[in-house]
């Protein structure tokens, strides 16, 4: 129980820590890759303590299939994931409605400048590489306890900054999911992408890191 | 006596380097996160490993409600806050006096765009999740001592970061009372928000970290 | 097999991330600095502890002077390294087509406003100063294996930071090969500013950390 | 002679970084609080392990009042620190010229809008501060090794940010004569408040330091 109620303050914390430095502080493209990667950072080395600190459903998958996390507790952390991205966005929307601000704004992700094929393939490339890190400096082998949470929080920070102006720079279906819920529109219509290439990226890096000596 | 001394310098601190951001340096937004948050994480390192690195009553209370803290030492650490905090806004306002900049503005916290309430509830949930981070990330079961310092200013910097243009991203009654004293007006009027929300998130944030193990 | 591979993937983030965020992300020079900077730190934390992490052939190059990588590895490191940077180049360059930006600039570097002498002496400097950071904080006499990876991405990003305005910051003959390949011109008439002073650099920087003791 | 040797680089990166990002990079007032600040972390956790690290006359003076360097090393620190700084300004000089820029501005201190006074009073007591933190996280009793040339680093970037308005932020004899002998003017004719009032700070914080257990 501990564990899926860290996963939920975990992801509230992502989600309401990074969107609302997009919506409500306004900051530039440093202070919003910061904010999403050091929120996973300061989770990672609090209530990661005890769920071990997923906070992403793509990141669950990796763990998964490389057989660090077992299929019921996937399960429930995933479901914690999306409960606490989506009171995230709640808050987000109410502290927006405060300040009479408009609230089709909630930090949605959403590609109006490319391809939803080349969306794919940006979310595919940044969660790979992000899970990729993950799943190494956690391993065994070749990981750093102390230094893994820095470490995961700034890869998530940069690869958002890389990818911000394409798709938003998800890398994480419960992150997107939160605002889609509130301000539907093309955040909604265009989630699919949010959900599965994250996937496919994780299961790719799950892989790698595997090949590479991850699980040894 | 060394520990309070410790309390006013750590306190000194946090209040002139982020207050001074603010009207002195005029930094964005990510400067006044980062010079608030990384001012406690340099006291964490030095004054910190005497006194144990409160420097805000919230956190002080925290502590107390989990009994880390002695009653005695508590009331003394929070006189000491309050001193360090209104001599950090002193050495601010002659500073901008021999700038001949006006001295109206030092720094101080208001919610001149939301209501009373919401800036109740900004600061209480900001708070309850700063308190939250220090109580596991300092905790006997799940802390790291190295890094605890560095993730507790990261996390301060960001809930200000986040509240910044709601409250100004207070979480601290002392923080907030020493440029009040100095320049009234609203500053003081809404003072209760700042003396009473940060200490019931801190003391939810009490509970809910005890619930998860953190006194284990 | 292992360590070419990382390689790869080690020099790929580094060029992907730090040259996005200059053409895609736009970013201001400190975001910049740190991009590039904090990718090699995110790397040397990963697959760092399969490679050693050099992600540049200067590197490699005062690694093989001091006689810490044999002859053999260290060509294929340093093949594995222009393979991940052209790459890299050819990712950005997808991405701003799929953008419907120009694609003429990738992030390359030149020195449009100082003379080639002075953009050898800069990238010379800059790099004898990387390189000899490197040697030192990785060494048994003086290093700290914990820290390094940050260290090295630290002294990376404010060696660009500093140099961003005269020569672009490379420092490394792989992450200017890769997007002058496709750009061409100036990046490529220019290159072997970009090819030989870093390796200038390097060297001085070998016999530097020796005589300061690095290999004792 | 090792020693030596690292006090002149150590003290040229952080003049030369720091200076270069105010006249070169043009970076923002957090660009340039951390580009000081950091390139002192990036030389403590390289050459400082030769030397110690100072890069500073102030420090010096400190560690000397604290018996932890002799008279002699301190007189040898001290000259090197002043060699580096030279050197350091001759670069960015040569820098700026090659880029046809004018040379009058040199990342020089100064205190155009402050009283000599006040200036004295804020290079005293950002120094003591600065000083007073690296006393604590460098001491036997309350330091910690790993993280004291991180914790410096930090220190020093946001007590330079608090006063790049003010006086420019010195603290340090060494780095504020490295420009004032090449642009002369109020840089030289003011600099006696950057040679005394370090000093000054330096010398309360070793007192304090120690009254509060520093030397135990």
């Amino acid at each position: 129980m501990r564990k899926y109620i860290s996963e939920i303050i975990g992801t509230f914390v992502l989600v309401f820590v990074g969107t609302a430095t997009v919506t409500i502080a306004k900051g530039d493209v440093l202070a919003i890759g910061l904010a999403f990667g050091l929120a996973v950072t300061i989770m990672a080395y609090s209530v990661g303590a005890i769920s071990g600190g997923h906070f992403n459903p793509a990141v669950t998958l990796g763990m998964f299939i490389n057989k660090r996390i077992s299929a019921s507790d996937a399960i429930y952390y995933v479901v914690s994931q999306f409960i606490g991205a989506i009171l995230a966005s709640a808050v987000v929307k109410f502290l927006l409605s405060s300040m009479n601000a408009p609230t089709n704004n909630l930090g949605q992700t959403d590609f109006p400048i490319i391809s939803a094929g080349a969306a794919f393939f940006v979310e595919t490339l940044i969660t790979f590489l992000f899970v990729f890190v993950i799943l190494l400096v956690t391993s065994n082998k070749y990981g750093n306890a102390n230094f893994a949470g820095l470490i995961i929080g700034l890869t998530l920070g940069f690869m958002i900054i890389v990818a911000l102006n394409l798709t938003g720079g998800s890398l994480n279906p419960a992150r997107s999911f939160g605002p889609a819920i509130f301000v539907g529109g093309k955040a909604l219509s265009h989630y699919w992408v949010y959900l599965l290439a994250p996937l496919v990226g994780s299961a790719i890096a799950a892989y790698t890191a595997k090949f590479l000596g991850s699980e040894e």
